[in-house]
Order: structure tokens, then C-alpha cells, then sequence
């Protein structure tokens, strides 16, 4: 009856036409999770018999169906995401304690109808990409139990790919949230640093830390992002977003170089990475080769520079008394911050702000980097027999990310030849790009997906829709000197405006040359029940501060109003005020002003 | 013939009248820097001949006066600052190099006409507040030898005070920038970090340490900082402005407390404090007595905490080898870094961050700090029985600023009962107000000025205007149902909007009824020649971006365009598609729509 894959839309159908309760999904979790053979899954589950209760608490308060935007929504979160009722022990069992309540996050989804099955298992202190690092066992890949399911996030990947959960929460701060989505066939959502709140979160380097999302689809993951995200005045590192935007047409996309391009020898996640290449040209992208040099360069600093002394600084009164209990290796890693300096701290943040402003050239050159997730990936054999340095593999185009300030979406890329392990690549952008984003990931996701999780044969539901990012560009209508290559142009393109279209206004506009006007300008004003040729107008996009800026400035007898387009769409444009037409010269005959304007040139070269 | 102060206004209507020439300036200051007394005020002077060279050049190049925005204006620069032709010494000989070329706050100045005349001494390496610490000797306060002149810009603060530079070139990281001002009866102008590029500046604290200005006035200072500010993208440090803006009307001024008012004793400053605050009410703002405590925590960090290791990673290498060559104090603070951890410096920046958020609650309650400069100031011998300690006093209420990230201007606020040494107070707002900031610390510093720098009769020159800030908010003329109380007032509200004034419009305007709107909506249109009332008009305020979004909300028939008001300016708010007018009725006689909707209304109550 219910899907493999939890997902929101198909878990909302159900509810929605009666076909299943809370109480179904619950009992569905149960079983699957009692018949999933790997046991290294979760560190603490839900009991039994605590979830059908908070089932049965929901229908009571909630009866009806989608009366909550997580209405029973089964979710599973890392186990270093405090959550009342449940020890948080971030994968280290003498390090564990009883928190005072949930995570900020944690509260909010539960608020929201979501239902916690437990907390999973995790690289310990979320110091790892691979998994391995647990005393509780490596949760495997639900393609193959030879393999690693990626980390730190491990279990809460797993949990939403075998089907126990409709998503999960991970922490990201190397890529965690994003290399357990790649090996897994999941969506792994990476909010700007400080978009979600880590109040209730064990820090890992307590400054780019990023609490995640991992889903079926770009889609749910959005949807629970937004829930989870708002600031939060508990932690000193959440921010108030300022979204920011991406070109409504004409984006370009940064694909790595030939020089830079590194997958420990695996063709097949090549292969799979320049599939997705193609098909985000085939969305209309233009497609940009650039320099990933200053960006590994970054990267390395993560855990070469200063910055691992900030997950010294979470655990060093508990490394102090408790070493024996940590996992060997990342107790080395963590070790290896002792004797770093202050003086070593600030030359690496220089040293990381000297890169931010070489990567400034590219953030000129592409909108949005699309990168291999995980350039390779391994089995639980091989990372163990050299931990540190196939890890560091993984992490080869994912350490950037938090340090750089980005936004990233991991999306599956599909499967190897043998149709046996998926790859998956990420779209990066600047910060609180994270609505902007979403719905490039969730059509790439869509061109090059097989299946979601475990179920490569599920169909990705067309309901999980990506609704329209807030603060988008506003268009506006340009009718005559404001038009391309016509002589007050420069004021849009000067202000970040970008050409939509070319396109007509409905028949109904009427146009005049303002007599006296430098340079020439038209004035356009409606005359319902005219039928005219509509006019050749252009239509532009800008910021709303660029839009507000620009319409200020704006003189009489001009304004902004709403024009109407031959496809009877409604947009800013610009008007006349009536008074202005009086003894005007009427041009509507030309179609436009363009049309006008050559009229008027003589033909051929003018006199020098 | 020249004014004691060479402020810009004054020398540049003698430049435009033909009374002076740039020569005659160089002349005069040529003459006043050889008869000051003083000789520590500068490490490196422009030799005469350089200086005259330099006049001579620039009229020749630029004959026409005023032709560029500094034309012949002479300025100091604070030693730690690279300038073409001149060593940059850090007041420690041994550190000296000749720099490549100018820093690119001074290749600008330059470029803008302006003449340096010198290289000023500070306390080495920019470390102290006082003055006292440089070989060089201690720069007196131009009002009493025996007392500092303020640090670590001394010389920077003397150059203008004593009338040898229009403007100087100071750096701030925890007050270097204000102090001397305060002690020298000047402006100081320390914008926000990174408006200005750090790029040929020897760093101090790289993080955040600002370039500052010293002037007469506020309008010199922010003119001068107009041209010295913009991206670089040589500074990793350096940002693009966002401009942030302060309240038009109801601003609201923080001020200490009574827990938290300490001027060492000093009641003669207190005095001049509490009249600050005196003239800032009759300025009509709100006076807001607010918790300084979390601010003079995150001031404590500065030396207390992590950040004194960015001094020591400023000059590592050559500590290390030249020990001898330091200053002894400047050397012991900059030595009480090492040993210092990446540890502790992320756990510094992590008590920053909640101090941040805890200021944040203040920000809610005030838009603008007004707080003294310096709470006292302390004689040469008095600073150097006790150097370290009586440095601190300085800091009190400067030393949280660039930590966190604030904009600042610190303005004269009068002498002490002897008439015998000035003291200031500084206003300070979050980053990116430096523009909004101006115009409000400009109209302080005329209530509580006694003349410029050393000549207590100066008036402040009226020319020296601030002219409106870049980023400001923009007005909007509400006519119909967006006016205070009527039915979409809330969506200027809730954008943020602020009511300016209520007025009315220029007398050729026709109101009408538009039919079928829901609420009811007028229509405004002009005819020229039309001889009525004038109509009933709101201004409000909103920010470009607010505004944008605002207009591109607006449904036909209405727009936005320019509206002629009865003063006879032309300000954005609603007109109205002619074609709506069809069949409505003309309201024009009511003078007003809220007139014409009251005139609707029952009298008195209506049915229940």
C-alpha cells in the first residue's frame, strides 16, 4: 500500500483521500525498520510503542488530514541534534547526555506534525564523510552492504533510503549533508550557513556548521527547510536571510575544467557528472568551464588550516578527561589542532579571505557551480584501510562550501553502468541563494534521476513542486529610449537588469513621441476597445532595490505602471501621464518605437 | 588671510574668488609647520621644494580652481600609511621600507587634486590610544603641551588641529581614529570596516582596521571619505557598501545609563557629555538610557581576548629579529599573544558572536549610540607613569566598535569650565550608516562646537553641507487608500514606511472615485492650467528595495510617476491610467480623498 520511498506527496495523497492514517505509516516504520538488516542504522529508536502513541496523539489533536504541513510525516534525526526524550551522543557513548528539549529545528518539525523515529548514527563528533567512524557500527549503502553509506550524516541517509523515514535531518559542515544523499540516491538540502538554527546541535566547527535536509525530492526538501529555517536568537551564528536571486534567463553554470578535474579514477561517476552537464544544458543553461583551483585551495584549509581547532574547542574538556573514549581516528583528527596558535588562526582566516576574492572573478563569470557531489566512493574495506586519505577524497569538492558561504543542493545523478551504485552532483551558489536554487535542482534532479533512495523504479511525484522563491526579480516592461542598445539602456543593464524577452503589448496601447524630450522619448498610454498592432516593448528583470531605485528616477510625465502583453500577462511598465500627449506626434502606426526611431534615421551613413 | 583652519569650504571660496591660489596655501603651510613648536608631529615632512613643485604642478595641469573635487587641498598622512616618495616607518625606524606606490586611499585623494604635506608620527604600529608610544616623541595637544594629543593618529589629529592640513588620514581599530579628535576639537570620521581599502596600510589588527579621517567639519570629512572609499579588491578585507539607513523622523539615541557612566573622575567631561545629550533632544530625538555592558564586554576582547594575536601576526617575523627595535609597551602587548591557541582565538570569536546577538536587543531599542569619545585625558607624564592602565581609560567607549562592525563619527562637544581642553562624543550606528549618520552628527557638532581644531572662534563654514546620502529612502505620495488610518495604510507599514509629512499637491490636480474599487480607490491625474484646491496629500518614506516591491504591487490602472507638490517639488507617488476615468466621479471640490470618504460617512455612530 504505501510507497518504498516515504515521500511527502504520495504520504499527503494518502492522508488526504483516506487511503492511509499516521497510524498506518507508523506501523509501516515499525516493520521496516525491525526487517532492515543493517542494525547500524540508528543509535537510539523510538520505541515501538512511543511512536504509535504519538500517532495516535496527532489524529487526536489534528484529526483532520494535512492540517499541519508535516501531518504525520515520519523523520529521523542525526544523533547530534538534541531531541527531548532521547540521549544525544554524537556517536561517542561516554559523551552522552539528556538534553534539556529539542533543537530549535527539531521543535519546529514536530510542531509542524512530524513525527521523530529515532536518532542515527554519525561519523563520531561529525568528524568524517565516510560512515566508519562509530562505535555503533557503519551504516551501509542500501545498494550494496560492502560499501559506505557517506557521513557524518550516515544514518539519517540511510534512513530515508531505505524507507523508515519521509526525511531526516544531518549536520554539514565538510559535506555531510551531502555525500551520504550522493551514495544514497537522495536529495541532501544544504542551507546557507546560519539560515537554519544549530541551538540543541553538538558543534563540529561551531562557525560553518549547517544543520540539512535529506529527502526523495528537492521539493520536500525545500519544504521542510523552510519550516526548520527562521532566525533563532539562542545561536549566535543564525541569520536573518537575505535572499538573494538568480538570473531568470540566461544562466550560465560552472562545470569544472579539464585541469581540475579529479575522480580518483572512476569513470563511471565521470561519466555520470558530465550526463549532468548535458542535461543542465538541455535546461537552457550555458555552460562555463572555470578554474576550481582557488576553491580546493579553500577546501584544504578546512582541515590543513585553523578550523579544525574549532572542533578541538567543542570537546576539549572532554578530550581532556575522556580520550580513550573517542574513535582513534577522529581522535587524531581532532588532536592534531593542539599546539595551533592564535597567530595560525588569523593567518588562515586571511589566508581564506585572500581566496574568497580570487573566487569573487568566477562569481562573475557563472551564476552557480555544478560539481561531482563525491568524486568516487568506496567500500567499508578499503575507507578503513586508509581512513584519513580516501575520506579526504570524498571530500574533494564539498569542503569549500561552508567556508565560502555558499548554498548548496545535492541531487542524484544517476547510476553507474552496471546500474549498481548512483553518483550525484551539487548545484553551489552564494549565500541565500537557497530558494533560488531549488528549482534548477529539482529540474536537473528530474532529468537525471533514477528512482528515489533504495526504489530506483519510483517515480518522482509531480506534486512535490518547488512554489515560487520570495524576493524574486521583478520585470519591467522598457517601451522606448529604455529599450536595448537605445540611448538610456545603460540605466537598466547599469543597475543588474537582465533582458527577458522581446515581446508585444496588447492591441490596445496607443504610442506618441513626446514632443521636446532628451533623448526621444515615447509616452504609451491604453485606450481599451483600440484595436492597434500592440507595440514591440522589451522586458527586463531587476532586484527590487534596483526596480525601486530606478522607477524613483523616473521624470515626469512618465511612471510605472501595469501593462498588459499580448499574452494577456500583467507587468510593470511604463506610462504617460495624459497631459504630456497634448500635440504629441502619434507613432502607434510604426508598431514601436525601434520601428519609429529607424523611420526617422536616413538611410546609409550620416554625414561625419 | 587664510583661516587658522584650512577647511574645504574656506579654501575652496578663496580658490573660486582668485584670493588664493594652492601655492599660497602651500606657503602658509610651509611657514606654520616650521613655527609650530611641536616636533613630533610628523616622521617624514614633503620638503618645501616637493611642496611647491607639487602646487605648481597642479595648476599647471588644472589651471581652472576647484576643478577637481580636492583641488589644492593639503593633507597629512598617518605613518603607517604608504605614500609614493615617502618611507612607511610604523614609528619604528628599523621597520621602515619605501613602499611601491601610494595606498590606494591615497593614490585617490591624490588623483582628486589633493597635496600631502607629510608623513605624521603615531604610537608604533597604530598600538595605543595616547600617543606617547614612538621614538619620534609624543605629539601635545595643540591646547596644552603637557597633555597627550591622543592616539595612535597623534600626528594625524596635530596636522589639522594646528591649521597644516585641510584633512588627515588616520586608521582605527580601537579608537585611533576618534581619541585625537576628541582631544584635538576635531571630526573624526571612522566608516564602516572595509568601506575603505586597507590595501598600503600596515596592519594592525587586519580584521578590522578602518582608514578614518580627521577634519573641521562633518561635511569635509565625508567628503573626503567619498572619494578615498570603494571597493578594492586588492584588500580581501575591502566590501561593496550596502547602505543601511537611519530613521527620517522619531530617530531614537541611546545613551549610558547611569550603571555604566564612568568617567574616571573626569566630571568636567561628564558635564560636556550630558550637554551632548541635551543637544541631541533639541535635535528632536528620543533619548534612550541603555545597558552599555555587552558592548564594553565585546570592547574587552579587543586586548583582553584573541585579537591582540592579529598585531603579533602583523609582525611576526620581524619581532622576532628586531625585539630590541620596539617600543617596550607596544612590545609587551603585542608579546602577550604568544602563546595564545586557535582554541582560544575561535572561542574569542564565539563570546563576539553572543555579544553580538546581545547587542542586537539594543539595536531594537535605539537606531543611533551617542557616547563620549574618550571619558578623560591624562597628561604625558600621567600616561607614561602608568601607560597601559590610563590607555585603557581611552578605550572605554571605543573599543567595541570595529568588533562590532559599526559605523562611527566622532564630533566636538565643547571645552571644560577652564575653557582649557575639549572633549566629544561619538555617534555610532551599524555598519553601513556612515552616510545616514553624517548629516545627524554634523547638526550635533554645530550645537556643541566651540570653532575647529585650535582656533575656538572658527565658525563653522555653512558650504560645508552634507549633501544627501546615496542609499537613501525614497518618498512616495500616498493620495487614496494608503493614507494614515484608511484601509491598505499597512501596506506601506509593514514595508517599513515612515510618514514624512502631510501636505498637498500643486493646484492642477483632479481627484476622482474610481468605480468598482475595492476598497475604494481614487484616481490623480494633472492638467496643466487647471486652477483647483490642491488635493490632500501623505509623503512617506520607504527603502529602495520596500519601494520597488511596493510599486511592483501596484494593479493597473494605477502607477506611480511624478507629483508636483505645493512647495513646488516633484516627488514619486500614485497617478492613474486616463482611460479609468471613464464615468467616475471628480471628488477635486472635497480638496482630498480622505475629505471626500468622510463626507460618505453617517454622521455619528452607525448601526451596530
Amino acid at each position: 500500500m504505501l510507497p518504498i520511498i516515504l515521500d511527502l506527496a504520495s504520504l499527503r495523497a494518502l492522508y488526504a483521500d483516506g487511503t492511509a492514517t499516521p497510524l498506518d505509516v507508523i506501523e509501516a516504520v515499525i516493520e521496516r525498520r525491525a526487517a532492515w538488516p543493517d542494525k547500524a542504522v540508528f543509535i537510539t529508536e523510538a520505541s515501538d510503542a512511543d511512536l504509535r502513541a504519538a500517532a495516535r496523539a496527532l489524529m487526536a489533536q489534528h484529526p483532520q488530514p494535512n492540517s499541519l504541513p508535516l501531518w504525520g510525516i515520519p523523520f529521523a534525526a542525526k544523533d547530534n541534534i538534541d531531541a527531548a526524550g532521547f540521549a544525544t551522543t554524537a556517536a561517542c557513548p561516554a559523551f552522552a547526555y539528556q538534553p534539556a528539549g529539542d533543537a530549535t529545528v527539531v521543535a519546529r518539525l514536530r510542531a509542524a506534525g512530524a513525527i521523530l523515529i529515532g536518532k542515527t548514527n554519525l561519523d563520531q563528533f561529525a568528524t568524517g564523510l565516510n560512515g566508519t567512524r562509530s562505535p555503533h557500527g557503519a551504516p551501509r549503502s542500501v545498494f550494496d552492504a560492502t560499501y559506505v553509506s557517506g557521513g557524518s550524516s550516515s544514518g539519517s541517509g540511510v534512513a530515508v533510503a531505505a524507507g523508515f523515514a519521509s526525511f531526516s535531518l544531518g549536520t554539514d559542515t565538510a559535506g555531510s549533508g551531502r555525500i551520504p544523499a550522493a551514495f544514497q540516491n537522495l536529495v541532501g538540502i544544504k542551507p546557507t550557513p546560519g539560515l537554519l538554527p544549530n541551538s540543541g546541535v553538538v558543534p563540529a566547527c561551531r562557525s560553518i556548521d549547517c544543520v540539512t535536509i535529506f529527502a526523495g525530492t528537492v521539493g520536500d526538501g525545500v519544504t521542510v527547510r523552510r519550516i526548520a529555517e527562521g532566525f533563532d536568537a539562542a545561536d549566535p551564528f543564525s541569520r536573518r536571510p537575505q535572499w538573494a536571486e538568480l538570473p531568470v534567463a540566461g544562466l550560465r553554470i560552472g562545470v569544472l575544467n579539464e585541469t581540475e578535474r579529479e575522480f580518483f579514477g572512476n569513470n563511471e561517476v565521470e561519466t555520470l557528472y558530465d550526463t549532468a552537464i548535458e542535461n543542465a544544458r538541455a535546461l537552457g543553461a550555458t555552460i562555463v568551464a572555470f578554474d576550481y583551483a582557488p576553491f580546493r585551495e579553500a577546501a584544504a584549509l578546512l582541515y590543513d588550516g585553523p578550523w579544525v581547532a574549532e572542533r578541538l574547542a567543542a570537546v576539549e574538556g572532554f578530550l581532556a578527561s575522556n580520550a580513550k573514549d573517542f574513535d582513534p581516528v577522529v581522535r587524531g583528527i581532532i588532536e592534531g589542532a593542539t599546539g595551533k596558535t592564535a597567530v595560525q588562526a588569523f593567518n588562515g582566516k586571511y589566508k581564506l579571505e585572500a581566496l574568497r576574492r580570487q573566487t569573487e572573478a568566477t562569481w562573475q563569470e557563472v551564476d552557480v557551480l555544478l560539481l561531482p557531489t563525491s568524486p568516487t566512493t568506496y567500500t567499508v574495506a578499503e575507507m578503513l584501510a586508509d581512513p584519513v586519505r580516501k575520506n579526504s577524497h570524498f571530500g574533494r569538492y564539498t569542503n569549500f562550501v561552508n567556508l565560502l558561504d555558499c548554498a548548496a543542493i545535492a541531487v542524484p545523478a544517476g547510476f553507474d553502468s552496471d546500474d549498481h551504485l548512483p553518483a550525484g552532483v551539487t548545484l553551489i551558489a552564494p549565500a541565500f541563494t537557497d530558494e533560488a536554487l531549488a528549482p534548477l535542482a529539482d529540474a536537473l534532479h528530474r532529468l537525471g534521476a533514477r528512482g528515489m533512495g533504495r526504489d530506483k523504479g519510483a517515480v518522482l511525484p509531480e506534486a512535490s513542486q518547488i512554489s515560487p522563491a520570495p524576493g524574486a526579480l521583478i520585470p519591467l516592461v522598457a517601451v522606448g529610449a529604455h529599450l536595448s542598445g537605445m540611448p538610456l539602456n545603460g540605466e537598466i543593464t547599469g543597475a543588474g537588469g537582465r533582458l527577458i524577452k522581446s515581446c508585444r503589448t496588447a492591441s490596445d496601447y496607443r504610442l506618441y513621441a513626446l514632443p521636446g524630450t532628451v533623448p526621444p522619448k515615447p509616452g504609451m498610454i491604453r485606450e481599451p476597445g483600440f484595436a492597434g498592432p500592440g507595440l514591440a516593448v522589451e522586458v527586463w528583470a531587476l532586484s527590487p532595490q534596483a526596480f525601486g531605485q530606478f522607477v524613483a528616477r523616473i521624470p515626469a510625465p512618465l511612471g510605472v505602471g501595469k501593462i498588459s502583453l499580448d499574452d494577456g500577462s500583467s507587468v510593470s511598465g511604463f506610462l504617460c501621464e495624459p497631459h504630456a500627449l497634448t500635440g504629441a506626434e502619434e507613432v502607434t502606426q510604426h508598431g514601436g518605437w525601434r520601428a519609429f526611431i529607424a523611420s526617422r534615421q536616413p538611410v546609409g551613413p550620416g554625414p561625419k
